[in-house]
């Protein structure tokens, strides 16, 4: 079929071309291949930049795809934990009615224009498809950065009865917001993963109700499964969801950058979409009369992976809660010596495969790491890398003792238990590892979330990483005055990303936090901004951000 | 932020749209809205395909996505057949340690242009992304028509010794091929969701055993679960995958107009594309010494849901075997008259429910039908249409006799069961169904496979449905002549769906058995093509087909 003189070019090109991705894909520290290194080449604490992109590089959640930049490979570890995420949240969906849906992923120029506000937020990030094969399309198409408009022009179809209320549907997929911005793994891609979810009410109060429970469930997989702790609260009208009615979002804390991140967010969207896609029902009181439904839509998506790798990892690589680690418990075998015989070995290696059984019997997910011509350290070093949250070593000193050994990757902390109790303690360990893991992230967030009355103390708190809770009017042109106040000034820092180097950025409101500190009198407390002659609405947490 | 008037001009034209969608997505037969009548409107034997169209819309498993041709929505019903699927196949590919992940929708030209015979199969229908936002991209992307050529870089990168083999990866998405053909849901769709699957071995053995391996597990989802025969077989050298080695097929059969279809497909890619993406490990047993590994990719879409519909639909609507039913039994209150106390009627209700919890216990997808303003007879019309593999009634007179009353819906035999044997009479039942239609399809597909060594008996067999079972050569050229020479009788069935009316099309290999007949003497028989002087390698199944 084709000609074997440009075949064996192609090919060719091919191979120098592969060969040249193999090489500029190992990323190369000091003149050694950093491939050849176990570990991370660089402290947490000093280049937290590079020191994110190794981990989720050398754990092996995520590839770079040097093809097309600002695009990430999803690799096993990484669908592992989106998947357990992933079942925790549509088994909790389901049970309160949601079905699921598949969309296209494209939509139309027209769709589009049904809803300004919503595609002015869009618009800059749209992937347009314009050729099918080698002809152009009559009318191009946008690969979906959100499915609102892919999605309402059929509920106004489906939706014909009051009775058809609440109409639930969520999916699962991949979206693209062509990002002009540096990209980073997880935080900011050009494709994600998430879910989308997209309701119907009858009333406003049916929608809040949801709203909220959903948010319940986003905090629940940051706090439940990943072990980071999140401030609930809503967005202000600057920074709510494009031609939405208000967003709630759950926001974590990154202590190394002391920068907000926004979680995950659940909005309301009134009456705007079903007035723009005619979505209406019956009054159900009055017959005759139509009323526009209210409408939900709220997302997760794998960036709370990036979040979690971020606030647990250290310097030795990922760090696992237990929840979400395939591998639970890693079992070593070590003290294998030469001079023991072959039978003696197969003997202990028998008792270690005893000791895997029971583990897995008792529901923990363990593995044995039986490779041959490595050493127990560098097996330490790999899986210490890989974040899993209990070693078990097993060796002949051990087994005269009937016990084995443990370390915990999240305090290093060594013991020993008796294998009689291994069925109860390991998962009581796990446990206890996944509590102290929320427990130290949550005291850091806390105590970096500083309640300020006094403006000039905002940028000082700043430099120390923390977040800020002050007065608010809550208006746009103020928090955009507020975010010029606060750049400027020296940020050296080798762990800012690039990009974002000098001058710092400016602080921007991250949520108005539902748990409101007390001392607002409204209509007497002024908004922190010296510029602003406003009254305060509300404690406002504000912060550097993602 | 938007004008206003800008806004309300907006507004109305997306509001007249949206009533126009509204519209003219209802289809209107004889004046009258089909919408508003209960069932399908035409026979299945009539004209299959309106039919076909008029079940997947009516029983809700898809909506027509009339913003761009060629799409389609898949609503709940096929969401819960697909995700059955999935989990079923993902338990099983897991236990054979295939690992998942995710890679970018989007593909470059560069690696694109590596596998030449590749390229060509999909470049016709490949979507191009030029433009993100208002600019043009410096090199247009393609969306994945699958995704070899996006993975395999990696793979390059990723195996490193024969250690890591086999190295196994399977991925759940959505992939675009811009047909120019006439598209069909779930048969033909621009955008369909799949599973692909992409391996890599050590040698040609182990490939070869995985490629059956997975061809058995989709053999299973089709009879097992959809409770559709298929024959298991491999490719012509004319049919299988674009730059692969060999292709293995389930192939199905659709009764009503005598097409064979494909089921599924596991490639050997044999070791093509690690030559031409540098996929290489050192020799095991000659240290220095490279190999190419020997690759597999093998995919399922939903296309298996159509071929399920297309096999199994009656004239009132969907049958679904009750393996991959949501409700496998609906329960509906009959012979509640106006003669009747609220309080007579509130006890049989209560008893209705009992009977509910007593099938939801017993394992049962059970459901009650409580609909207002429905009358029995609407009710069972509503789930036959919709497919529920069994309806159990509940009235008065069969609570006066403890039992209840039941219809199949895929032979409509009624009878009934005493409520003290639901638990075990209901699941039995439910089994007995699923076999039933297995068997019912299976002796349709059997006694519609023809074996013929008499070439004048093969365009007979053809117009009256039939699949043939032929001596061929199995070279490419004579493939092409039969399909010319089997073209052209008038094909004037009103069951042709549309674009493919007159001429009629000529058959087309559609895999050679892996269980073959006796009777071909290598060397003496001779191909069946009278044009063709060859001696014949095989039985090859032929046919008309989609
Ligand atoms: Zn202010
Ligand atoms: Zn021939």
């Amino acid at each position: 079929m084709t000609d074997t003189k440009d075949q064996s070019k192609a090919q060719k090109k091919a191979e120098k071309q592969t060969k040249q991705a193999k090489q500029t894909t190992v990323p190369v520290v000091g003149g050694k291949k950093t491939d050849d290194i176990i570990g991370i080449t660089v402290k947490k604490s000093e280049n937290f930049s590079q020191w994110y992109q190794e981990v989720v590089l050398k754990a092996e959640l995520i590839e770079y795809y040097t093809e097309i930049s600002g695009f990430f490979i999803m690799r096993p570890a990484t669908m592992y934990i989106w998947n357990t995420i992933r079942k925790w949240f549509q088994e909790r969906i389901e049970a309160m009615g949601v079905e699921e849906t598949s969309f296209p992923m494209f939509l139309s120029q027209k769709s589009l224009e049904k809803e300004k506000a919503h595609v002015e937020g869009f618009a800059p990030e749209l992937a347009w498809v314009t050729k099918a094969g080698e002809k152009d399309l009559d009318v191009p198409v946008a690969v979906r950065p959100t499915s609102e408009a892919v999605m309402y022009p059929y509920y106004a179809k489906w939706i014909r009865s009051h009775r058809d209320l609440p109409f639930r549907l969520n999916q699962w997929n991949s979206v693209v917001r062509w990002e002009a911005k540096q990209t980073t793994p997880f935080l900011r891609a050009r494709e994600f993963l998430w879910q989308e979810g997209h309701t119907a009410h009858l009333t406003e109060e049916q929608a809040a109700k949801e709203v909220l429970e959903i948010l319940e469930l986003y905090a629940g997989i940051y706090e439940q499964l990943l072990a980071v702790p999140v401030v609930r609260g809503r967005k202000t009208e600057a920074e709510k969801f494009a031609g939405g009615y208000y967003t709630t979002t759950v926001e974590g804390y990154i202590p190394s950058n002391g920068r907000g991140i926004q979680g995950a967010t659940s909005h309301c969207l009134g009456q705007n979409f079903s007035k723009m896609f005619d979505i209406t029902v019956e009054d159900p009181n009055e017959k005759g009369k139509h009323l526009y439904v209210w409408q939900n839509s709220w997302g997760l998506s794998t960036r709370v992976i990036g979040v979690m790798v971020m606030i647990h990892g250290d310097d030795k690589g990922l760090v696992l809660p237990p929840r979400i680690a395939k591998i639970q418990s890693i079992l070593i075998p070590v003290g294998l010596t030469a001079k023991m015989t072959a039978e003696e070995k197969e003997a202990h290696l028998k008792k270690l495969d005893e000791i895997l059984d029971i583990l897995k019997k008792a529901g923990v997910r363990a593995e044995s790491d039986l490779r041959d011509g490595y050493t127990p350290a560098w097996k330490f070093n790999d899986w210490e890398l890989k974040g899993v949250p209990l070693r078990i070593e097993f060796g002949p000193k051990d087994a005269a003792k009937d016990v084995v050994s443990y370390a915990r990757r999240d305090t290093g902390e060594k013991g020993t238990i008796p294998i009689a109790e291994l069925t109860t303690k390991v998962p009581e360990m796990l446990e206890t590892i996944q509590q102290d893991m929320y427990n130290r992230a949550e005291k850091a967030f806390r105590e970096h979330r500083l309640q300020i009355t006094n403006w000039d103390e905002v940028v000082p708190a700043l430099d120390a990483k923390n977040l800020v809770i002050i007065p608010h009017c809550l208006v746009p042109e103020c928090e955009e005055q507020i975010k010029e106040m606060t750049k400027g000034r020296s940020d050296e820092s080798p762990d800012t990303p690039e990009g974002q180097k000098a001058p710092s950025m400016g602080m921007k409101s991250l949520c108005i936090p539902f748990e409101q500190p007390e001392g607002i009198v409204k209509g007497e407390t002024k908004c922190l901004n010296p510029q602003c002659s406003r009254f305060a609405e509300a404690w406002c947490m504000f912060g550097r951000s993602y």
